[in-house]
């Protein structure tokens, strides 16, 4: 795998324009090339950030499974598709200008604060994430097992995470929420940096929050959407809940509670994006999760 | 004019999803009629509610005076300029059901708190507009003198005002907000009830952010903004500002100023939807209004 270059993505949803303007404002010559790593930059979806939409035909960050796939004609010309198939052959391990790992920058509706999220337990994308979070703190999403949503762009490329940061509207400029890229873009690279020279020691373990599964809104024989998140439960992601908390009201004054047994910490609680999904929010366990100091030195191998 | 009964609108813009529930809620039998004055509750854009999108084919809410004009065959078609048509036809003055006044119900992205608009200065708005200032303190924004902007649903009606509050994101439900519009409607109709009733006191004046125009974003040749809300500008609606304070940020760090002599007061600032109409604030003067008793005697004849 070839480390030489890494590949940073903002606007894989068109409607997530903060890390857009960030990446704008960071990519300058004198950003592109740190201590022999080359930074590349790309805009994940051209048309739909144009567009101020999340996606033109289907979700981008979902469509990384269908690569090279014998797809059936119709989806074959989905414009994210096609999209995502350049996105590869351009830059992916095997691509033309091939990167050895890609970080993909989201924003969120919900008050996620600024997080990582990482894909399955890949070592490289646990070291990265181990040491972003042992320098702020930040708490680490844990994707997997989930049959219903695969496909996430960095998933194809043979390390890379997300950085994820909210609550902010679609479309709306927040020069907060911008900062907070710049500065953790600023921070991956040290860190990338440390490693490529041997100069840092893992942190022992890192604490994730591993997707369990997703729950819907409740929902009329319409299918409209007859409760919402709860005033106790909204913007209160990573908040631990137990058996018997409100999750959700409806438009009686009812309120609907969390009837698991086991204690769970519920994110992106009430993402527009996600309501076409039929997700009101996922919930995840915490998992502490044991790193070796061996892997930090595999990393540029 | 008749006031037997007054329309209330919801999901006039069909992603602001929070009054459209805080209506649901509120539309119950009991909640009908109200010493003698009947309340009809009306989507405003049920399919651009359904699809979660602001409009159709063209704002709603800039298509009343298109209602009963000799459009061209195309705008004629467009899916707003039929529901206006539909609109007033069953709920105007001289409609099927008439009603004498509206209050239409929006949210913005804008960090505009709850706050009150008003077309020009007829005098029941500023009555109805002045009763709530007097009992909440909000801001009333008084849009007039704007050719740019015309065609909002209330002026179709003889007496109507609009609610705006923010900040919140487009098709997300926030309970908060929610809450703010039930306790604005159960205001409203309280001030209404003593105005059918004699039983209220006009203040002598009330004090209107007037509109004097708008500003878009700085634009490069491409048509791209290049330049964002300035941090110190951003979530300041309702703030004075005077000349040399920041007005936006471009990409390489250089504060723009407002350059005006006049002290104004911007409003609706990075507001998402009015990126489209070229708008990235809208620029308004204090002043102080005055009232007449006669006014409110005057209000249901």
């Amino acid at each position: 795998m070839s480390f030489k270059k890494i590949l940073i993505v903002s606007g894989t949803h068109g409607n997530e324009i903060n890390p857009i303007w960030a990446i704008n404002q960071f990519n300058k010559e004198e950003n592109r090339i740190d201590e022999g790593i080359q930074y590349t930059y790309a805009i994940g979806n051209p048309l739909a950030s144009e567009r101020g939409c999340r996606y033109v035909d289907v979700d981008l960050n979902r469509s990384f499974n269908s690569v090279n796939q014998n797809n059936d004609d119709k989806s074959r010309n989905y414009y994210e598709i096609k999209r995502a198939n350049y996105l590869i052959k351009n830059f992916g391990e095997n691509g033309s200008d091939p990167c050895g790992m890609a970080i993909d920058l989201h924003t969120t509706t919900a008050n996620m604060g600024t997080s990582i999220v990482i894909y399955g337990r890949r070592r490289k994308d646990l070291c990265l994430a181990a040491l972003i979070q042992n320098k702020y703190g930040l708490p680490i999403y844990l994707h997997e097992n989930d049959k219903e949503q695969t496909g996430f762009l960095v998933e194809a490329w043979p390390c890379g995470l997300v950085i994820e940061i909210g609550a902010v509207a679609q479309n709306f400029y927040d020069p907060e929420i911008i900062k907070r890229f710049l500065i953790i873009i600023s921070s991956l690279r040290q860190e990338i940096n440390k490693l490529k020279n041997n100069l840092i020691k893992l942190p022992d373990q890192l604490i994730a929050y591993v997707h369990q599964g997703s729950i819907d809104y409740p929902k009329g024989k319409n299918k409209n959407i007859n409760a919402i998140i709860h005033p106790r439960r909204i913007n209160q992601d990573w908040k631990r809940i137990k058996k018997g908390d409100p999750l959700f009201l409806d438009m009686e004054g009812n309120t609907l509670r969390y009837e698991g047994e086991e204690i769970i910490y519920p994110v992106f609680i009430g993402e527009v994006a996600y309501k076409e999904k039929n997700i009101a929010m996922s919930f995840t366990k915490k998992e502490v999760i044991f790193l070796s100091n061996e892997w930090a030195e595999e990393f540029f191998n």
